[in-house]
């Protein structure tokens, strides 16, 4: 039988559309049989100086445009990034009736409620698996793999710059923006590293990966975000010798009809998979009725593990298309108007268990002190360390792990310790989660 | 527009056919706006006792071949295990036209070439995530995620009972034999063990990620064999100073033109996130030329793990069915026709690093004499540790970390230091793999 050729046109020009171009230039023989047709790139356009990088004989454009009117192009790959003239070239891709791909987080995230609805009535796929964790092929395994279970949490590493700054930190004992500093330098950071520090780039990612899983429509404000920045070289160290490490995750957890969805460093059992993930490896946990627990770990950046996410959603159009059939158009995973708005539960009700640091002086009745303030808020304790007295300070070092407790009683607790005149500076506190 | 409704039969009715009833019937509402339409069991079959399990009002019959020839079923799933019933009963089900699905990795590895042949001359899937690492979606990840990707190596701990094993002998420093016994009380080892003892399970569940993986024809019998029993509790602890933990590993590597195959215990750094899996968990590892290195962690076997699995197989083909489409054929990547016959690699010419472990005479030259033997048989020292002189013994351990080696240079090399005088007994040798 003669087989069909599926026609890509790709928009942007930067890093990981290079890697795209290699990898289908070096896998095009198998990928052929692998998909039952042929994977052509017939259209490239950048706005910006076109790098020297071999397009496959595509044709070049200077307007990106020029792709989503191509009536050869089948599938758009949007690879230019931003959210305004991104919106509206794949806004104007699915007009045009072609699939798109992205890579685009931030896009999905703001705007993905009109354009997952453009693409449903428009019958055409929108795929973004390599908007959330690089090269961890989660999307395609909570889309498909994991239909038939019903998720109750995930959890992730989905910030990659992050968990390279808190790894060096742990390892060397360095100061944050001394590591950030050098993030900034290997390139793993941006010139304006606010998003990562923050928790914005893992919360967009949080959003698209929750929707799917959970099957909801979610604002892309909705999760709580406490920064990377919030950790310091001496909580790691504490942290370890209580048996924890901290890593900075994204975490989504089913809270009856309600929805957890919160960012923020967090301690967790130094034995766990999930504790072992280094640098600026990615990885995600999730939990789920049918399979249990199930971990995914791999690059969460970089042109080739990007590419690589892109190109599978571009296999699974095109391996429809070659039979004669329709790819998977309900992006996350069903129809939007099957979509649930989930209630989100408030930040202050969300309860964990809670590693609390602060700098006490050393005299008779302090703990006492610091103990009841906690227990006026119910707040149980795990353990408490008081560390040796330092030879240079008057104060000492005080370390408490807390039964599970809300946010809200937490912050209350906190502000009444950091008010006691025996207390000195504000309380470092962190979640624990033991999964 | 009307939904379709998607048969589903199922052979076999232990706990795999149990545990995927259960999660067909939890997750029947969103499972449909998942797939596009209702996927309903229509048929069970059982030759041995109905167990009291609740069959969603499907029709029972006692003989599975029913199923086969039922005209209504659309897939037949394939769950009564062996190789003798069930190789006729999936020929029966694709000649009769219809989609299969099987959680039996030896009927595939024994028998694949004609089942994968027989599908695809039928135009029907022979699906089979369930085969292999229980509900981790690791056929899924390399048929569709990486089809982009080339392969170069994977390795996997795809065996549970054999890492519960060594999890429990190094956590415990019990001896094998004893934590067998306890393993075969739990229910995680047969009343006969010797499949998942001697690496016969491993072997077979390699065998088809290989195939997928490597895109090629692979023979039942083509991977070498090491058992987990030949590991004792002084390895474990030994490795463990040195800076490794020992996993029984299942690992296919590209070689040139041809292909290692291999499974046996093997020394990996205590860093690598591979090494932190324990108990009855599994993990694939696999290394590709796009992303990199994937690890993905799981339960590798149980009733709804499994179930998960083969509720994905039954999820992608009936997506394809419901949007009038085509579920991939091609269940091995490829169609059969390019499969490639890859030459494996003689076990003799595989080398590696290697960890030797021997009882030697506590005297002067006894040393020079053994390092005398590596030496001549080309083979250079990473490290050599002598422990110190137990109180009861006259001979003292000796542990030799060796540089990379090939199998044929080692296992000579043994035998020359097994017949020295001043050497007591066997001398254990494992491979090292620093990934």
């Amino acid at each position: 039988m003669t087989q069909k050729t599926i026609n890509v046109g790709i928009c942007g020009l930067g890093t990981v559309a290079q890697g795209l171009l290699a990898l289908l230039a070096e896998a095009n023989e198998v990928l052929e049989a692998r998909v039952g047709g042929a994977i052509k790139v017939v259209h490239v356009a950048t706005r910006t100086a076109k790098p020297n990088v071999d397009v496959l004989g595509a044709y070049e454009s200077r307007d990106v445009f020029d792709v989503a009117r191509n009536p050869d192009v089948d599938i758009l790959v949007e690879l230019i990034g931003g959210t305004t003239v991104a919106r509206e070239l794949v806004r104007e891709a699915l007009n045009q009736g072609k699939h798109v791909v992205t890579a685009n987080k931030a896009l999905l995230a703001d705007y993905g409620d009109e354009l997952f609805e453009l693409a449903q009535a428009q019958g055409k796929a929108l795929y973004f698996e390599a908007a959330v964790a690089g090269g961890i092929p989660i999307i395609e395994a909570v889309r498909a793999s994991l239909a038939a279970n019903h998720i109750t949490g995930l959890a992730g590493i989905i910030n990659g710059t992050g968990n390279f700054i808190l790894t060096e930190m742990a390892a060397k004992g360095r100061e944050f923006a001394d590591v950030l500093e050098e993030a900034q330098r290997l390139g793993y950071a941006e010139a304006d590293p606010s998003f990562d520090v923050d928790g914005t780039d893992a919360a967009q990612k949080l959003v698209l990966l929750a929707a799917l899983a959970f099957g909801a429509q979610i604002d892309a404000q909705a999760p709580f975000k406490q920064g990377v920045d919030s950790v310091s070289p001496l909580d790691l160290e504490y942290a370890l010798e209580l048996g924890y490490r901290i890593k900075h995750l994204g975490i989504a957890k089913r809270d009856g009809e309600s929805l957890q969805l919160r960012v923020h460093p967090t301690l967790i059992p130094k034995t766990k998979a999930l504790a072992q993930v280094d640098g600026v490896l990615n990885a995600v946990m999730i939990n789920a009725s049918g399979v249990g627990e199930l971990l995914l770990v791999g690059p969460g950046a970089g042109s080739r593990p990007t590419a690589s996410a892109v190109s599978a959603d571009i296999v699974a159009i095109a391996r429809a298309m070659a039979s004669d059939g329709q790819p998977q158009i309900n992006a996350l995973g069903v129809p939007v108007e099957n979509l649930t708005d989930m209630t989100i539960t408030n930040i202050g009700d969300v309860s964990s268990a809670w590693y609390l640091r602060l700098e006490a002086e050393d005299k008779p009745g302090v703990m006492a002190s610091i103990t009841q303030r906690l227990s006026e808020h119910g707040i149980g304790i795990e353990s408490l360390i008081q560390k040796p007295e330092s030879a240079k300070l008057s104060r000492v070092p005080v370390i408490i792990l807390t039964d599970e407790a809300s946010t809200q009683s937490v912050v209350e607790a906190v502000a009444a310790i950091e008010a006691l005149a025996t207390v000195e500076g504000p309380v470092t506190s962190l979640r624990v989660e033991n999964f």
